[in-house]
């Protein structure tokens, strides 16, 4: 097996000393002795952490975000994908938990994000309209449609703060809350088909714990 | 009429300050200029911009906080406050357009508003109890008290972020939609005396605006 290029090296201890602490506790002279790497090899790789976070959030695209072509069209799909990415976003968690303040700190990476995140909201759209079209929801309203859409806005970006404001110390479980909020505001939406499909998948979840 | 005292007018241009620029870019120095007063006097009541946006705080909850026996118990009581919510919430906008920041710089804030906030919590879901009671929601299980509260405070601490996230300007009628999305959350479970009362609601609403 190969070993890990340099600048991966480098992606993989800011990443743990970032979700460890926080970005301005953790400095790139801290993430270099990490390494046991010379401050020099470090910046010759990432100008500044500021490059560090942008490749991170990156990466963490790379990790979660589907080609429309790919996005789930069941209730089924659904359900896996969430659980999927609350595992991607717990161990990105530093960005979500930092998020305001990172984008406050560098206008490039605030100008990256509000196209990705523009672009986000698209697609969790598109999801929505495969679920009606594929009779897992029955939308009375086409604003129904915004409202979801900005439930899931609000849980992926919001729910760690959310937490937070409450004095409540932020873990993967209580972290993944946020999928359980849409799913819930998805719920009197959902048709017989669906509820019988989320009902299948929790009796084989339920089954697998056994095993 | 007597004059403002001057810890008032002091609050009172601090406010205006913060909301036009940001805590950050509006120093004591600034706030003591727009008041033609020295920084002396200023710091003579307030130790430093902390204690300023504390007292701001503490305002703001005067004007929004109700005692739990005077909680909305109908749906044209909760549509009222939410109206009266949004202005006050807008008239002192830098405090939740900067809520994350301002929580990380003063631990004396931060503890005061975790406690503020979880006694919000409790508020909300006395409301939705006591709307059931009353009729006006029809609630299919526990959980979805739950799920209506937090759906209250995501939309309450971060529709304003939300918003600038997806890079659009914030201004009073956008900044108010995080208000509707609670309503829009709230549809499912209102029962058709509910209804009748908000559609009477928007007939009285219309009218006033045909005068």
């Amino acid at each position: 097996m190969p070993r890990p290029a340099t600048k991966e090296k480098i992606l993989s201890a800011a990443l743990k000393l970032f979700n460890e602490k926080n970005t301005q506790a953790a400095t790139t002279n801290h993430i270099a002795a990490a390494l046991e790497m010379s401050p020099g090899n470090l910046h010759y790789h990432f100008k500044n952490r500021e490059a560090i976070v942008f490749a991170l959030y990156e990466q963490m695209l790379s990790k979660s975000v589907l080609a429309n072509a790919a996005l789930p069209s069941s209730i089924t799909q659904v359900h896996e994908h969430q659980i999927y990415l609350a595992k991607v976003y717990w161990a990105y968690r530093f960005f979500n938990r930092e998020l305001l303040f990172l984008l406050s700190r560098d206008p490039k990476l605030k100008t990256r994000y509000i196209k990705e995140n523009t672009a986000h909201k698209q697609r969790i759209r598109i999801v929505f309209e495969q679920l009606s079209a594929n009779g897992y929801l029955d939308i009375p309203a086409d604003h129904v449609y915004t409202q979801l859409t900005d439930t899931v806005l609000l849980c992926n970006q919001f729910w760690h703060s959310h937490l937070e404001t409450l004095g409540i110390e932020v873990d993967e479980a209580n972290f993944a809350g946020g999928f359980e909020h849409i799913e819930g505001a998805m719920h009197p939406y959902l048709t017989s088909k669906a509820l019988e499909e989320l009902a299948a998948l929790q009796d084989k979840n339920l089954g697998k714990k056994n095993i």
